[in-house]
């Protein structure tokens, strides 16, 4: 597990300069692209080139089971992470259709559901366990079983780099992952349970209040985790929550771009930031969920995302739906005449 | 003219509630996909069928000149305009490159530049004049130019009609043209100058200053206007404000659902709407312009455009990068499986 301590790369401010300096060069009013200027200068540092590109998109949903959905946390049945885990496969969920229409792979990496499907096409078989135990009562990881998730996101971009991917989509899936990320962020950023806890799925009052509660619990168990991240995403959970972590560290340290999609996907992000901060150099933050609390953690990290359109389902949507922003802002970047070329006047004096 | 008042079509609820009942159906939390959800369920409405689309999109861009940047109100000289309609054709412009990534058709319409182009591929002339005259002294337009530059917009969608659009984008270019749509904004929905007044392309403080100061003065001279809203188009200019608040106008009367840039295209469909208010029912506000007083108009018109991204641009720019949310909100809405189809559990009573 050494390599997530294994330093990103060190570059000047070369390409960012010389991207900076060619959208000053565009046919458009000095700024007039607003985030779109800033999107393209910082891909391009990011892939080091001046001809940023976002053309060549992988998606990978990590999938896996929840022990603490024992403890009556979620509005749907656990059977459901694998049942969804079939509709990826069909092309019937909303990832399937989104990444369709942004022509990128999309591959589904069973990190640990409930029980193993078979072997079948567009399914990576790597699991750190038969779900994980139930954190409101024990550690929802052993060392080993943290250690081999994080391997699957370190795999997962290994291929991604390899196929020639330019940008990254991780999603998630697995039924009571909402109760594991507030829980992190409760931990890792001071947040009340009560700020950080969600109807999820779909509960009610009465089951926010029970969640409320349990995230409590899973709190006062793990609090001698103290301030070591890694222990509090070992004793937390999910696989799939450490499998981003990993593969979001991994994409830093390949210069890979990163969009991380809402609530589950930010706690993993909130992780790899801790253990590496340079990490937040790749990241783009699609989207504010509609999640309870998730405004707020925007807000403590700092970040306005790009889309802010009440979408609260997972699965990498709302990063798939911010792709094509960060496509169009690479295609501009390098394909926009400039005012030489077009000979178009520039601005005067007023 | 009597087009302007014929009535948008009316129809039913029941094609909206059947794509609301879908939308429950679809596999995913209730309401999780958000602002997509009322997306899909609108042009469901306003295309009249359940599986609604927006593949085949149309954009349009006006371009005319302003009589009123004699009085020193742009950043840019007057011939940009011209310019940058020949690089829009060459496909060098944000516009032409965004068009491109939308595989949609891009149509450049002169409805009044100063001096008219060469005819070539790409370009419709149908000019109502040679530049308006300068409204801070006289009409920017006659009664006849006016009902041209409507026609132009009325013509416009009856040919992206019969080449199968369905949705349309409407730009703009036009130096001074921030002039024309912030008295407007003053004129008909009681913004003061120093509200509806930015820097444009780029004015300094005193640009913006001398801006508002002769904005104060077209108020002034055309003050006998009242409430008369085409009297105010006519007066205030330009043509391609009016072509586009034709567009808009056409659209909603045949069930085109359109999606409206920025500053500019505000203004005309806010024309459009205060002449015809269910034109409204197909109008998706694209994004909130950093030009001063658009923020404030969206919220006079209660609306909360899909982006804020900082964008001030205009050609359609906004519009063409929120296109493929719409795209996204139909293929989702027409393509996911349902809970029945994928086989997948339902919610629990928790």
């Amino acid at each position: 597990m050494n390599w997530i301590k294994s330093p990103c790369p060190q570059h000047d401010n070369s390409i960012k300069e010389r991207a900076a300096e060619r959208q000053t060069q565009l046919t458009k009013p000095l700024g007039s692209l607003g985030e779109l200027e800033h999107i393209a200068i910082r891909i391009a540092d990011i892939q080091q080139t001046n001809t940023p590109s976002a053309e060549n998109i992988a998606i990978t949903i990590f999938a896996a089971d929840h022990g603490v959905v024992d403890e009556g946390v979620s509005a749907f049945p656990q059977e459901v992470t694998a049942q969804m885990v079939m509709n990826f496969l069909q092309g019937g969920a909303a990832i399937s259709i989104l990444a369709k229409q942004l022509d990128a792979k999309l591959e589904v990496v069973d990190v640990g559901i409930l029980t193993a499907l078979p072997q079948q096409t567009g399914l990576i078989i790597q699991r750190a366990g038969s779900g994980t135990a139930n954190s409101a009562k024990q550690a929802a990881m052993t060392e080993e079983q943290l250690k081999s998730a994080l391997q699957v996101g370190y795999d997962v971009i290994e291929r991604s780099i390899e196929d020639g991917a330019e940008l990254f989509i991780g999603g998630e899936m697995g039924i009571g992952n909402t109760t594991s990320a507030a829980a992190l962020y409760c931990a890792l950023l001071g947040l009340t349970p009560e700020q950080a806890t969600g109807a999820g799925t779909g509960l009610d009052d009465k089951g926010i209040r029970h969640k409320i509660s349990i995230i409590k619990q899973i709190l006062e168990t793990h609090q001698a985790c103290g301030d070591d991240t890694l222990e509090w995403l070992r004793c937390v959970g999910g696989f799939e929550i450490a499998a981003l972590t990993g593969a979001y560290i991994r994409a830093a340290q390949c210069g890979l771009p990163v969009i991380v999609d809402g609530f589950i996907s930010t706690a993993a992000a909130l992780c790899a930031i801790l253990i590496q901060p340079k990490v937040n150099d790749v990241l783009f933050f699609s989207h504010i969920s509609a999640e309870q609390g998730h405004r707020s953690v925007m807000e403590i990290l700092q970040q306005k995302p790009l889309l802010d359109l009440g979408m609260r389902l997972g699965e990498g949507s709302g990063a798939a739906i911010a792709a094509n922003i960060l496509r169009s802002a690479c295609l501009l970047h390098t394909q926009m005449a400039t005012f030489a070329e077009a000979a178009v006047a520039t601005k005067t004096d007023k």
